[in-house]
């Protein structure tokens, strides 16, 4: 018999939920309540906890507060359905890496070292009008980073594993590479994208162009990133290894932005994620199908 | 007898207007050469020269790179008609606004800084859904600005001089203003706009507010500011006294970003400079009404 339970990380229930069993950071409750559990949401990014997966007995369905889901794969016990949050983080994502693209082309990284100091540098920088970028991977994050860099007229280009309608295929990627100003990377990690940015790929890219990571850290093989620094610029909101140990080249590589992966971690979060939790809940319990479902049992 | 030559600095120099006098910064043609101007771009940011214009003695028209027209004023000659350059940098300003924004919001500034010691530091930051925004000035860089942070999700709420469609007048300031998580400033500077963020001010907003400045520094009482930090944050792209000296209070003032005014300059600057000085040069020579005409003789 499925556990009836709904088993939520303190911050993430949602409001009209009385009836869940909240947990706090790395603390798995006792084996009776987990064995009443059905529906798992695993933690956030700073205490992921895939592995209490295998520990609820009568597990049903797991909703991930993430979008991307490969760390959650190897735990996930046969007959169970994981669900990603989809709709969750795609704003708030396409904010930082738009974010991060205009402080790296307009110096405001080098301008908030440069306050420690005092200095006053005026540099003239890059706009966004009329460059082209490429971006790979044409789920949401991709689509929604491509429609906030049109607006600021940007020539986006989306790149999905197959050519649709305003969506070229992977094969075009040595076509369209070499014309980009900036390289967006916003695909989930699968056996196909692990490593693709490698040696070869860079390669295709322009002098001075801009590749800009907000997918998953080894996407990019991180030593064939540095052998084309300076060459090309980067913005790492993942890196390989994560997180980055004080001392790793990439930290002092010229042209490159890093930030902590908070790509989707904003206030609209956890108002977000309740929301899909609280709804995906209620399907579960009336028998509905699910939404974001990226296994099926 | 008005002059017809055209006098221009190099790098802003109109491809296919081979008959103009190019100069370099700082250096004022001799005085046969002066005498033939009627139409003079004074030099941009880095080196500004509208102490020229007295000097040239038949001088009809003169076109400013910048939108900002404060500084010429005080040497406009009687019966010279003064253009700004609006269109040119709207774009760029509101990318460099939006940018900061977010990179305040999303510690992009910290994390650039941590960089330096391989600071892994994640933390949680502030998305533009949902957020309201304030926009002081409803001219070209404001609409734009306003658009852009539309795009994202955020309320834009622009304020005028005067109330029309889509745009508050500044009387209702004080009712905006509290309801504010950002409010930029986007006013050209005049005696109406000048040292206009002061105490009073600064007390309408509320805690946790970003102020963000792409105006002209003495829109801002410094001091007034300073006192207001931490309660409220500032990104500000132009200071009061500009350039900023070392050691001044604001480059160490928590929650606050500076960059040493960028907004305008990129590399569309140049680009969009040089057509509108062509268009604008072939409209007086064939007598037709100029553009962008901030004050008429």
């Amino acid at each position: 018999m499925p556990g009836e339970a709904v088993l939520v990380p303190d911050f993430l229930a949602p409001e009209g939920l009385a009836d869940c069993v909240r947990y706090r950071s790395g603390e798995l409750p006792d084996e009776a309540t987990c064995s009443t559990v059905g529906f798992f949401v695993p933690d956030y990014i700073d205490a992921p906890n895939p592995e209490w997966m295998p520990e609820l007995a009568n597990l049903e369905v797991v909703q991930l507060p993430t979008v991307g889901f490969d760390s959650a794969l190897p735990y996930l016990p046969v007959g169970v359905t994981l669900c990603n949050a989809a709709g969750v983080h795609e704003q708030s994502t396409a904010e930082l890496a738009v974010g991060s693209i205009i402080a790296r082309w307009r110096g405001i990284d080098r301008a908030a070292r440069d306050m420690a100091t005092g200095r006053w540098d005026h540099r003239r920088g890059r706009s966004l009008q009329e460059a082209t970028a490429v971006i790979v991977g044409a789920g949401g994050v991709g689509t929604r980073i491509a429609t906030a860099l049109a607006a600021f007229g940007c020539r986006p280009r989306l790149v999905g594993r197959t050519a649709r309608d305003g969506v070229l295929g992977a094969a075009q990627l040595p076509t369209v590479l070499p014309e980009a100003d900036i390289v967006v990377l916003a695909v989930p990690l699968t056996p196909d994208t692990e490593r693709m940015v490698d040696r070869e790929f860079l390669s295709m890219l322009r002098d001075g162009a801009l590749l800009v990571n907000v997918a998953r850290g080894s996407v990019i093989v991180t030593e064939d990133l540095l052998a084309e620094i300076p060459r090309i610029e980067a913005v790492l909101d993942v890196v390989d290894p994560e997180p980055l140990p004080p001392g790793h080249p990439l930290w002092s590589a010229p042209g490159v932005l890093i930030t902590p992966h908070i790509g989707g971690d904003t206030d609209a979060f956890p108002r977000l994620a309740r929301e899909l939790i609280g709804a995906q809940v209620q399907r579960w319990r009336r028998g509905e199908p699910l939404r974001n479902i990226v296994r099926a049992p």
